[in-house]
C-alpha cells in the first residue's frame, strides 16, 4: 500500500488543523496532498483562527492562506492510504459536495485509515459513517454524531480516540495524540 | 395570549439576525425579550458579521455586541407567544444545554410560532422537533436537518417557508419574508 | 400615493441602520429601494459598525457590504411615498452631491414623510430643510442641526421624535420607536 | 508671549493629524501640550487611520494610542500662545464641552494664532467663530463652515490657507504647508 | 539521555513556526517544554500570522494564543536533550534576555541538538554560536548570520540544513525536512 | 549644496516613522524625496503602526498606504543633502537590496548627514558604516548594531544622539529631538 495520504481542504479551515497535520505527517515520511473542491494545486484556501478569548465559544480570526499541493480534480481516492479530515468552518460546506462525501465512504468501505479532528466529524456525520462507530468531535458536534447514530466519545481536549482505523479528536490541543494514534493506525514505528 | 417573544441568543448570533428581528418585531408593536444561557439582563453577547468575500463560504468579521434586555434564568417559556431563533454560531453550542433544548421543545408541543433562520436550524435538529415538517435552512446545514428526520425546502436565498406555526428561512436576505410571515402566523394583520 | 420607499445609502453608512429600516419596512409590506449616487442596482456600499466599546466616542469597525436594490440614476423621487436616511459617515459625504440634497428637499417640499437616523440630520441640515423643524439627531449632531436654524429634541437613546411628516431619532437603538412612528405616519395600521 | 502650545486631542483623533504636528512644533522647538477633557496626563486618546482605499469616502482603522502629556482640567488657555485642532472624529464630539468651545473662543478673542485641519473646522463652526473668516476645512465639512457663516476655501488637498492668524487646510496631505504657514503666523523664521 | 526538548517562546512568535513543531515533536513522542521569560506556566504569548499577500515583505495578524506548558525560571537546559528555536518577532526581543542567550549557549556547548528557523537565527547570532557553522535563516536575517561571522546556506525556501548538531531553515514551509533532519540529528528512526 | 533630502522606504515602515519625518522636514523648507526599490513615484508602500499594548514587544496593526513621490531607480544619491532612514519592518528586507546599501554608503563617505530612527540601524549595520561610530537604535537591535561594531548609545527613549552627521534615535517618541538634531546638522537655524 502507498505512503500517499489525501487532506481534505477548503476555505476557513482551521489554520492549525490544516498546516499541523499536513506537516507533522510530511516530517514522518508521508506524501501528504491538500486538495479543495473546485481549486488547483498552487491555489489557496483562505484559514480560520479559531481560538478561546474568553466568550462562551470560540473567537474567529484570519489566519494564513494556505496552498493546496494538489488539485482535487485530478486525485483519485484509491490511490491513498489513509484521509486527514481537519475542522474550522469547511467541513460544513465541504459535506454539500457529492465527491467529497464519496470520498469519505470510499475511505471507510475499503477500511482505511481515517483522520478527523473538531468539526471534521460533520463531514462523517454527512457521509453517514458513523453508525457503529464511536469517535470525538468538537464538543458543540456531538449532536450531529448522534443524529448520525454514532457514540460520542467523551474525551479530554487534548486526547484522541481510536475506534479500529478511525482517529478523531476534539481539536487542536490534541494535535499530538491524534497524529501519534494516525500514524500507528498507519502502521508507523518510531523509536526515539 | 400574551404579545411578548423570546429570542434566543448567543456569542457570535449573526449580527444581522439577531438585530433585524429584534426591532422589527418590536416595531411592530410586539415586546421581544433577548436571553441567552449564562448572561444577565444588560450583559452582552458578541456579535459576527458572516457575509460572502469571494470564498467558497461566508466570511466572518467581529460585529456590534448586542445588549441583552432579559436575564436567561428569570424567563419562562409559559409567558412567551412566539420563539425566534437567530443564526450566526451561536447555535452550534447553544443546543449543548438542556434548557435552551427545552425551550425549544415547548414551544413545539405547545403549538406556539417559532421563527428559525440560518444556523438556528441546528437548534432545531438537536431539539428533535423537526420530524415530519418541512423547514428552510443555512444551505450547508442541510445534512443537519435531514439526519433529524426533518424535510428541507430548497427555496431561494431569500426566500421564508412556513409549515403549521413554522416559519424558517436560509439566511439574513430573507429577513422581510421571514419576518412578515412569522407576524402572520403570530396572528398580526397590517394595513398600509 | 405609492407603497414605495426610497433609502439613500453611501459608502459607510451605519450597517444596523441601513439593513433594520430596509428589511423591517419591507415586512410590514413596503417597496424599499436603496440607492447610492455613482453606483448601479446589485452594487454594494461598504457599512461600518459604529459601536460603544469604552472610548469618549463610537467606535468603527467593518460591517456587511450592503447591497443596493436600484439605480441612483435611473430613480425619480416624485415615485416615492417617502424618505429614508439612515446614519454613518455616508451622510457627511452624501451631502456634497447636488442631487441628493434635491431630493432631499422634493420630500419636504411635497410633504411627504422622512425618517432620518443618527448622523442622517447631517443630510437635512445641508438641505436647509430643518428651520421650524425639531428633530432628533446624533447628539454630537446637535451643533448642526442648530447652525441650520433646527430645534434639537432632546430624547432618550431609544426614543424617536415626530414633528409633522418628519421622523428622526438619536441612533440605531431608537429603531423600534422610529420605525414605528414612520409607518404610522406613512398611515399603516397594525393589529396584533 | 510664551512658546507654549495647546492642542485638543480627543478618541479617534487621527493618527497623523495628532502626532505630526505635535512632533514637528516640538522639532521647531515649541512646547506643546496635548489634552483631553476627561483624561490625565499619561493617559492615551484612541487613534484612527482615515485613508481612502477605493471607497466614496475614508476608511478607517485602528492607529495607535497617543499619550497625552498635560491634564486638560490643570491648563489655562491664557498660557498659550497658540492652539493647534488636529481632525479626525475627535471634533465632532469635542464640540459639546462647553469648555473646549470656551478655549477655542478665547484663542479668537484674543487674537492668538489658531491651526485647524480637516474636521477641526468642526470645532470652529459649533464655538461661532467664523462669521467672516475664510477657511479650508475637510471637504465634507464644507457645509457646516458655511452654515457657521464662514467662506470655505477652495484649496488643493496639500494645500493651506492663513487668514489672519488662522490656519487651515483640508486634511492630512496638507501637514507641511499647514505647519509651515503656522510657525510663520507664530513669528517662527527658519533659515536652511 | 532525556528525550525531554526546550522550545524559546515569546510574544509574537510566528504562529505556525511555534505550533507546528511543537505538536509534531510530541506526535513523534517528545516531551517539549516551552517556557517564555517572565511568563509561567498556563500563561499565553501572543502569536503573529506572517504570511506574503502581495507586498515586498511579510504581512503580520495577529494568531492564536500559544499557552506555555512550563515556567522560565524552573527549567534547567541541562535536563533537555535538544533545543527549538521558532521565528516571527519574539526573536529580536529575546536575545537582550541574558538568561536566554546562555540557554542557547549552553546547547552549542554540550553539542546537543539545535533546531532554529527563520528569525530564530537572530537569536544565534546574538549568542555568537555561529562562527565556524553553515545556517540558513529567514532570507532577510543574512546579514545578521554574516555579522556574526556564520556562513549563509542558501537553499530553498522549503529545505533544511543540516551541519552537525545544527538544523536550521528558513521559514514554516521548510517545516517538514526541518523536522525530519532535527529528528534525525536527535537520534530518531521511523518506520512506515 | 541642495536642500533636498532622500527617504528611504519600504513596505511595512512604521506609519510614524516615515510620516512624521517627511512633513515634519517639509515644513521646515526642506525637499523630501521618499523611495522605494521596485516602486514608481505615486505608488504606495504599505505602513505598520508598531505600538506598546502590553506585551513582551511591539504590537503591529495596519496603517496607511504612504505615498511615494520620487522614483528609487531615476534618483541619483549624490543630489541629496541627507539622508533618512524610517524604522518599522522595512529595513529588515532593503538591507539586502545592494543599491540601497550603497545609497547609505555614499552618504557616509561623503560625510553627509545621515537620520536613521528605530529599527533603521539594522541598515546601518548591513552597510558597515558603524565602525567606530555610536547610534541609538531600536533597543532589541543592539546586538546588531555591536555585532557591525557599533557603540550602542543607552539614551532614553524620547532622547536622540548625534555622533558627527550621524543623528540616531530609538523609536518615534524621539521624533522632535531627532529632527531637531538632523537640521541643526544640516546647518538649519530657527528662530522662534
Amino acid at each position: 500500500m502507498s505512503k500517499q495520504l489525501l487532506l481534505l481542504a477548503g476555505d476557513f479551515v482551521e489554520d492549525y488543523e490544516i498546516m499541523v497535520p499536513f506537516q507533522a505527517l510530511q516530517a514522518f515520511g508521508y506524501t501528504v496532498h491538500a486538495v479543495c473542491p473546485g481549486k488547483q494545486k498552487g491555489q489557496t484556501v483562505a484559514t480560520a483562527i479559531h481560538d478561546f478569548e474568553g466568550d462562551q465559544t470560540y473567537s474567529e480570526k484570519r489566519g494564513h492562506n494556505f496552498a493546496l499541493n494538489a488539485s482535487f480534480d485530478q486525485i483519485r481516492a484509491e490511490d491513498y492510504a489513509g484521509l486527514i479530515i481537519p475542522g474550522g468552518r469547511a467541513p460544513e460546506y465541504l459535506r454539500l459536495d457529492a465527491q467529497v462525501i464519496a470520498i469519505v465512504q470510499h475511505f471507510f468501505q475499503a477500511d482505511k485509515p481515517v483522520a478527523a479532528i473538531c468539526h471534521g466529524a460533520q463531514l462523517l456525520a454527512a457521509a453517514k459513517v458513523l453508525e457503529g462507530r464511536t469517535c470525538s468531535a468538537y464538543p458543540a458536534c456531538r449532536p450531529e454524531v448522534e443524529l448520525a447514530h454514532g457514540r460520542y466519545a467523551e474525551i479530554a481536549i487534548d486526547a484522541a480516540y481510536t475506534d479500529g482505523k478511525l482517529v478523531t479528536a476534539p481539536a487542536w490541543p490534541a494535535h499530538p495524540a491524534w497524529i501519534a494514534q494516525f500514524v500507528a493506525v498507519l502502521g508507523a514505528r518510531v523509536s526515539l
